[in-house]
């Protein structure tokens, strides 16, 4: 059976609380997880809600992910930060990928190194 | 108009990667917010899907919480990670609480520093 998993690709600042990582990383979970398909959704409760938590270092990293998945048909979510507590003007933070098929996402996000 | 949020509440050990850490954030999220109220989490959206990230630096403070959680009838979700990968053995790691009414969340973990 296919395995299916979300991927979380944090774009990595020089200095940032843990606790705003996490929220951006929640952020970007859950809103991709909004965008998924309902079946995909089933297979990755299935298999426990596998999720993979790797990082880039440039908003053109982020941003060219983004636009695989687009073409790729994969659901995504990018989390743009309102810039009102760490950071000074509104920020791209964060992709949520998925849950969709391991395979899929990993032709992807697989170069990746873990966060 | 209340305001409505969702907490999660990281338990911090000695030395954790910060994907682990985003990880557990996001199951946290998820999990509780499959419990919420279906009218909290409208509520929610419309106010951003504020998330606050805290802390507590044990397992007796985490599942006091989930309890408190339960008296007061609040939604919430305690994740236990299977102890595959960085945990020896399974680990009882964070708590989503919510979404729900800011004001009902504080009273629970209101004291709790930010991660």
């Amino acid at each position: 059976m296919d395995t299916y998993k979300q991927v979380i690709v944090m774009r990595k600042f020089p200095s940032l609380r843990k606790g705003k990582y996490i929220a951006q990383g929640c952020h970007a979970s859950l809103g991709a997880y909004h965008q998924a398909d309902k079946k995909d959704i089933l297979y990755w409760a299935a298999s426990g809600y596998t999720k993979i938590v790797v990082y880039v270092d440039s908003l053109e990293k982020l941003s060219d992910l983004a636009g695989d998945c687009g073409n790729a048909n994969i659901p995504c979510y990018l989390v743009e930060d309102a810039g009102r507590t760490e950071f000074p003007v509104p920020t791209f933070t964060a992709l949520g990928i998925g849950p969709a098929r391991s395979e899929d996402i990993d032709k992807i996000t697989g170069h990746l190194p873990l966060f």
